[in-house]
């Protein structure tokens, strides 16, 4: 059995720390416990009193004969590792420390919490926080708040993390408010020992999670977490609310790619390319939560929209073409029918306008309709409460409705609905009350039914691996070129010439020349790059310019790169990076020496499937130009595919690269690849 | 004085459809008068009830004697025209009609609604409607709520326009939950007669209106809110949430320009170019009136966070750098203060962090601190409620701090606070709920008071318009030189010459040759254009390879265009169209054949400022490029600011011109610029 289960589903559990001080953490905590009605065996220590609520307290962890299945401690700092260390004496395996002061002060604190954590992993045990608020299953068998937010949690059938416990302690402030449920919360803190990456394994493997939503601040372990989710067995709903956005580039880049790859995009990058899906917001986080708990998923993105109010319903239909829904259209069969119910005054085209007289009949009986049209995947039901129309009556006529089709309710009523439809229906089927919410939904459950699970490339262990003569920084030009033999990366043929060697090249012309050696890295603002030379005379006499300039900035060119000159039809960018969470990432996109500010770039994690190759480049303007347009040809895409499949084995199987730029790779006009200029640098 | 004066202050009131029967509009409008407390007569007249909530009803209007200053009609549609007729001749000059079932429905419907706004017109009255659900003045004196939502607005300094009915009553419906206020609420309907147009400009003068909102499906007259909007006077901030977006391009669009056009692009423009706000949504909406109502006008961008919880701040700083504000950076002096109070564990950076021992005081004396630091524009206050500390205490600390800057209080607290703030201070200032909030209203509140009243271009009555050859559709060859010539756009040296005439042709080579003539208008697709040509006999031989591919294909080549060939550096886009709405627009971006797949051009009304044309240039990449990046020079930015007023002034004269596209417009190596191409459209 996992070690997180008896952490989640504990029949007995102590405190240690528990305090009879009203308004302190210890009492706070306890209360909540008791008034949640905790189904199991409650242990109180403290060793200054003798009952708290009307429990009898231990003085010390020794005395409790009873098994213990789960620590919650929340002494001061200064006791916690002596408490624990008389815990792990008495057997126990599971620990949530809520008690704060350590890693996030500073090196000190660090050191003791990574103390504590190998004290109990040696003891086979496992451990949430430090600096947390604790855990909650609403469960029946369980109802447990081992929070100190004394709010009553609804059951439902989410997960919910949050590495914030401030964020925690605001959702669960609002609960009353916001109608969410969830099946269990854990608030992660400072991860010491359990990480979301633990976590999330442990819900996919809990048949009472149906969907998972996570607030992250970082990744603990981002290639963990990409291998737990990329299986086929994990495939609930993730919805990630990833907060610490940063428009900065990462740090130290020094290639194209680089400054174009940030922390932020590679987290985009992931949960687009493995089917995870990103909340913008708090509201979009838990929606899309109660969208999969509550609702069948979506077919297609086909929707239709009925009202008894126009401006509510264009927001609406706003929405669904910000989120690539398409607005269905009706069959004919359909609108004749729709004829007999809706007002003439009214409309029977989507959106579908019942007028303010729209009642719970109208509503179930269009509904119904519009769930039977073939073209139709999904609803929209708004409702904003006019005078004469009692809104409970019409969520009843909706909810009433059998479809295997989603139907999604949009109530703009006065305030007293809410209350009114809590109170009779306790775990009724939610309500949505903006009508752009259900767009948005649909879009994330789409995002969850169109994932697949794609062969992926892999790092080969076997490859047999070049040994380069540079250490840190950028490759040599000779390194660089055995690697793209290696990898068949498409590098233009070269010539590699010291300067005496130029005046005894066999080429055909016309050919580029450019100067290379250490410090000449941006090749163009040099002036490093002389093209179409036609003949052996304007190459020595190019040369010799080139020099010239290069010394008068006290730059001297080791060798020369001579490469034929090709008829460049587009200029495209294959890159890759070591992202600090999730290693190797590949990038591809408008390339040139403006890559930067075209800034037209897909970028995924190098673990690669050809679905994923199609995608980042049908994601890009790039993509779409290479395809033809106007009537022009396609150039190659099959040759650019094989190309970022190549780079991305590279990535790969070499860790120790941190920055590849092939840009820009030309494609010429003869639907021909060449990598004009490849830079690697390795750490 | 201005006609809709009575309309939001009248003293006496006749309803025309007041009903006694509960749950009929002309039973709630009237309960709902008497229940918010009008302040002056109310008028009642149903030929069949004597009295109706306890009021005396008149039989018909002809028995009233009291002088009326508004007319409230809801009487059935078929009775609407004659009641207003027995309203006029009783001398009533402002009407809202209420009652629905005439535009809307079809041509019969506005054939009535046409003919009553005349006789109402021409009896020099005013009319709000039809189908509309009403007015609301909030403000002591008047305390008129004549809608049918029941509910009791509270008083506040914000006019809100709705041209949904359905959208004003749901916003209505929210009152309670949302605390929106406004002063003036008015649901135009149909606009029959009183537009959007009309209430702006009366709002920019009456002074109890503070900031305008507007809930917008379509414009009435675009041109004439352009020039409302565009005066000294009218400095109000205007807050548009305008629905019925489309992605769609104009319908039509023949060319780049007319492609890259679309009714939502051209909003955004104007919205931008004149210092107006859009907003996203209702929320969005409604924060930035409560901005500009509660708080003072930021002077700057740079933004400080107090919280007492890790997670919302960072959700904050999150939406700072997504709204372009910057997180502001605390003097040593003021962080040195910070330290005497911020507990040794928090932070004294920004965001300042009092962990959630922060109590009313450190969060007053911190942030009395942060408003004196010069480098702070704007404080953002999050308070998530622990178990220890009374929001209520915190709030009022917050809101007794004296400054000149804003601070913006967001608060994540247990539901009761809500209640109890508003009934401790229920006209307290707003409170926002979501640590993503304040930043749109920061942002929003900038662009208001950025705002500036620049010189602008104007039609030019006095111009001596040409007589174009060509009826509807493109501008021959020969037209679009001699308007190129009248306003100096920079059309590349071109002869224009028959094919005959091509032998016998006197130019300096390497020129470029383009087939043209009736039907052939995208000529690279028709390979109509040969590059690069050196010689006389190469010339002659494009020509007639030219002449054949397009006999292939059914095409007559009429002339030829004979061009020096250039040096390209950039190619850029100059356009123009004639927005349905906003008339004369302008376009400057990316140039090209793949300029709709780039899509990076900034969109502004053709009335344009230095200013304008500037942001224009900065607002797209191609702008950024032309400035001179990686070190290389600028390009001729005068030149093009030049040849884009010059464009605009055309498009302001030339008002039958629908399209124009000047592309590629070529940056050369030497810094000329050339329009190697101008197509243009007229109606």
């Amino acid at each position: 059995m996992n070690t997180l289960h008896k952490l989640f589903y504990p029949g007995s559990i102590l405190i240690a720390g528990a305090s009879s001080k009203k308004g302190s953490i210890g009492y706070e905590l306890t209360a909540t416990i008791l008034k949640y009605g905790y189904k199991g065996k409650l242990l109180l220590v403290n060793p200054s009193a003798d009952e708290i609520l009307g429990i009898k307290c231990f003085k010390t962890i020794n005395e409790i004969r009873a098994e213990i299945d789960l620590a919650i401690i929340l002494v001061p700092k200064q006791f916690t590792e002596e408490t624990i260390e008389n815990c792990i004496a008495k057997g126990i395996k599971s620990y949530i420390l809520i008690t704060a002061g350590f890693k996030e002060t500073g090196a000190q604190g660090e050191l003791v919490e990574k103390r504590i954590a190998a004290k109990i992993k040696a003891a086979g045990g496992r451990m949430v926080g430090p600096n947390c608020m604790g855990l909650i299953n609403t469960l029946d068998d369980v109802k447990l708040n081992a929070t100190f937010v004394a709010e009553h949690p609804e059951t439902g059938k989410t997960g919910f993390l949050s590495q914030s416990g401030a964020l925690g302690a605001a959702v669960l402030n609002s609960l009353r408010e916001t109608g969410i449920r969830f099946a269990h919360f854990i608030s992660v803190g400072n991860k010491a020992d359990i990480s979301e990456n633990d976590v999330v394994e442990y819900w996919m493997n809990d048949e009472n999670i149906h969907a998972l939503t996570l607030y992250l601040e970082s990744f603990s372990d981002g290639r963990k977490f990409l291998d737990i989710v990329n299986t086929k067995r994990n495939r609930k709903p993730v919805i990630i609310l990833k907060a610490g956005k940063t428009t900065e580039g990462m740090r130290a880049a020094s290639s194209h790619t680089g400054a174009l790859g940030s922390s932020d995009r590679s987290v985009n990058a992931v949960i687009d390319q493995f089917g995870l899906i990103r909340a913008d917001n708090l509201n979009d986080l838990f929606n899309t939560a109660k969208g999969f708990e509550y609702f069948p998923l979506p077919a297609g993105n086909r929707t239709a929209v009925v009202t008894n109010a126009g401006g509510p319903a264009i927001l609406a239909v706003d929405m669904l073409g910000k989120c690539g829904l398409e607005l269905a259209k009706f069959s004919e069969n359909i609108k004749t029918e729709l004829k007999s119910i809706v007002h003439p005054e009214g409309s029977i085209n989507n959106p579908v306008d019942l007028l303010p007289g729209g009642n719970p009949e109208s509503y179930k009986k269009v509904i119904e309709l519009l769930v039977k049209d073939e073209g139709v995947d999904n609803v929209i039901a708004i409702f904003v409460e006019p005078v004469m129309v009692k809104p409970i009556a019409v969520i009843e006529a909706i909810n009433s409705i059998q479809s295997s089709k989603p139907v999604f309710p949009v109530f703009m009523p006065l305030p007293e609905f809410r209350d009114d439809y809590k109170k009779r229906y306790p775990a009724g089927k939610p309500v949505f009350w903006n009508p752009e919410d259900p767009s948005i939904v649909i879009r994330n459950m789409l995002i969850y039914s169109n994932r697949t699970n794609e062969k992926r490339l892999k790092g080969n262990e076997q490859v047999k691996k070049i040994q380069f003569t540079a250490g840190d920084g950028f490759l040599s030009q000779r390194d660089v070129i055995r690697l793209a033999e290696q990898y068949s990366l498409p590098l233009l043929n070269s010539e590699i010439l010291r300067p005496h060697e130029l005046k005894n090249i066999k080429t055909e012309f016309p050919v580029v020349l450019k100067a290379a050696g250490e410090g000449i890295v941006h090749k163009t603002e040099l002036k490093g790059v002389e093209l179409n030379i036609k003949s052996q005379q304007e190459l020595l006499k190019a040369a010799e310019v080139m020099s010239c300039n290069f010394k008068e900035q006290g730059i001297e060119i080791e060798y020369y790169i001579v490469q034929p000159f090709i008829k460049t039809r587009f200029e495209i960018l294959l890159g890759g990076f070591n992202d600090p969470d999730f290693g190797p990432m590949v990038m591809f996109g408008t390339g040139g020496k403006y890559v930067e500010y075209y800034n037209d770039v897909s970028i995924r994690s190098a673990m690669l499937s050809d679905k994923d190759v199609d995608e980042m480049i049908n994601n890009t303007v790039m993509g779409k130009l290479l395809k033809g347009v106007r009537g022009e040809a396609a150039a190659d895409l099959c040759g650019i595919k094989t190309a970022l499949l190549s780079l991305a084995q590279m990535m790969l199987d070499y860790k120790e690269v941190s920055e590849v730029d092939l840009n820009p790779v030309i494609i010429t006009e003869d639907n021909q690849l060449f990598a004009v200029d490849i830079r690697i640098k390795v750490k």
